[in-house]
């Protein structure tokens, strides 16, 4: 087994690109969708259902698991893989996200963000070194370092001096945990809002603290897809190409496709366990809601090409009585069926990539969802 | 395989037998506990749960699914088993329960009983002969009689009355549906409220019309535990020693054991499911509130002598995290391991009524809840 951090491109085509990255808890292969398990379950979903789907990582957030049970209880439980039963990889996020988004009062300084609790309005401090010591606790394989991540409508100004202090709130990262340090793989977050010169220089300064992954934060934060796209389209050929890169937070199945042709490798998003849970469901037909009347004498499965449990087991019209009654099972088996169909996209992706047709295979999908 | 109602008993201990009952969709070994499927779904739980817990048969309601998705709908299907995807034995209700104990309006008549949907507030009448007709809709395996349930406190005037309505509805029930007449099979059930010699009356207006299967009804409805136990006691021997016994709704895992004792075959109760999304959780050593703080670090599975997949994956410490967290998988997981539980408690009760030493056994629970 290569060391943690050890990433292997295995084939290209394009900018796209297949690849194996390794962790202390065994290896990703690229590219990845990771079904969020924010508080620390794949909301609805078990281990057992992730390995049937076939997951190879899971994302934790680092705030919620601070706030509740505490970072340092599941370090007591020999970290989050033996707490949640998940003995594959798992990523935390820095927590700098849910701050911004979560919590009722917030105050930047220069040594970290001071916060309140949305669980019980409780203060707390996250500085740089403190977000490192949260998630070696959890013992995640891949942690993020701490960023501001600026709304889509900052100006120029607000954003040029968010950008300096996320990365100088990168350099204490990287210093308080120097490469070769553990185990634990750190990466680094390209900020600057929807300016690309910012993007350009947050990504250079970046791979000056070498990083053994970069990820693409502060997108599909309101911004319409189009800047969304150029910036991403723009930003990621920058990124090493002897590193994985992982745009943060994204997204729908055209916009994961659309990240892989830019160079893209890791991605994560709630769209599918959230959407599972609103009765969105996703079918290589395209999206549709089981809500509806419709679906009320259907007894096709979700999706016939889709070989997960709930689609081999159950009929539309028996999901649509489950949705249509609150049933607590229909969360699961929902859940279920969309991260199903993201991971196959993404089993997909990496087909047409070893076959040289990642363009055609991404047009299909283009196709369903643009109509 | 043996015609469907067919009923054998395959070994004794004083009052407590275990039987072979022979249905439609395979056997149903006895004493057995019966997981609610209220709405179609035993809540949280999917089939692949029921089958990993050596479920047997589950039990649906009338009343539910003649609302909503309504039982025309699942005829047209193929039934309830194949809408629910349960290929196993399915014991449906008459729903006179259900309307006792949601619907807003009744109006109880010769004819049968007018009532408000709790959904949506519309108005439907249940007569016997059509609560058969919906139970045929549902294919149900085992059907219930209409009946009415009279509260705790029903005096004796009111009972006898109402007991005369609940024989009329069970003739029409017979007469509408006699023997022979599909594979459905028909139970008639015992009423009488707190009398013993209206029960008596009851029990042999019942025999006459000649019932697949008998129920003791209207117990476990506010009455002191010791009045239920008598009656219990009192009414089960006057059932045929020849035909499955059903005490409907109960109970604890003791009351369970004092049915099997009294002889008693077969039993439903939404106590696992429902405790187990209140975080009470059933275990060798006695219940335990996964809500409390005690657990916060408690390593242990929730119970060491379950083998189930929440005991076998999962510590008290992270159920109690979900749980806390209102994770819906913990309503998965503590529901696999109550229902576990329970069965497990039906599967020792066999294995001891064929050694031959149920009333130890049954005292071993009894030491585990009484002390």
């Amino acid at each position: 087994m290569n060391p943690p951090g050890t990433f292997h491109i295995t084939a290209t085509d394009g900018s796209a690109r297949t690849g194996v990255l390794y962790t202390a808890h065994g290896i990703v292969n690229t590219p990845i969708f990771m079904p969020v398990g924010t508080v620390g379950s794949v909301k609805a979903i078990a281990p057992d259902d992730l390995e049937a789907i076939s997951a190879e990582i899971i994302l934790g957030n680092t705030y919620h698991l601070y706030l509740r049970p505490g970072d340092e209880l599941i370090a007591r439980r020999g970290g989050l893989h033996v707490f949640n039963a998940w003995e594959k990889p798992i990523l935390t996020d820095s927590g700098g996200f849910q701050i911004f988004s979560l919590s009722s009062l917030r105050k930047l300084h220069k040594d970290g963000v001071i916060f309140r609790s949305h669980i019980d309005g409780s203060k707390h401090v996250f500085t740089p070194e403190r977000v490192i010591t949260i998630q070696r606790n959890l013992n995640s394989d891949i942690m993020m370092v701490l960023d501001e991540c600026v709304a889509a409508n900052a100006d120029y100004t607000y954003t040029a001096q968010s950008l300096d202090l996320t990365i100088h709130w990168a350099k204490r990262s990287r210093d308080v945990y120097p490469k070769g340090e553990g185990d634990n793989l750190l990466f680094g977050i390209v900020q600057g809002g929807m300016f690309k010169s910012l993007r350009h220089s947050s990504v250079s300064q970046l791979i000056d603290l070498d990083f053994d992954g970069y990820a693409i934060g502060g997108l599909s934060v309101g911004e319409p897809k189009e800047i969304m796209m150029e910036l991403l389209y723009d930003t990621a050929p920058l990124l090493p190409k002897t590193k994985p890169r992982y745009l943060m937070g994204v997204g729908t199945p055209l916009d994961i496709l659309k990240g892989i042709e830019a160079g893209v490798d890791m991605f994560d998003c709630v769209l599918p366990t959230r959407n599972a849970r609103n009765g969105t469901l996703y079918t290589s037909q395209g999206k549709l809601n089981i809500k509806r009347k419709e679906y009320a004498e259907d007894d096709l499965p979700l999706d016939e090409n889709c070989s997960c449990y709930t689609c081999q087991t159950f009929s539309r019209a028996y999901l649509r009585h489950l949705f249509h009654s609150q049933e607590l099972l229909a969360f699961r088996l929902n859940s279920i069926h969309n991260l199903t169909y993201f991971l196959n996209i993404i089993f997909g992706a990496r087909k047409a990539i070893h076959g040289g047709y990642f363009f055609n295979y991404k047009q299909q999908v283009e196709q369903l969802y643009c109509n």
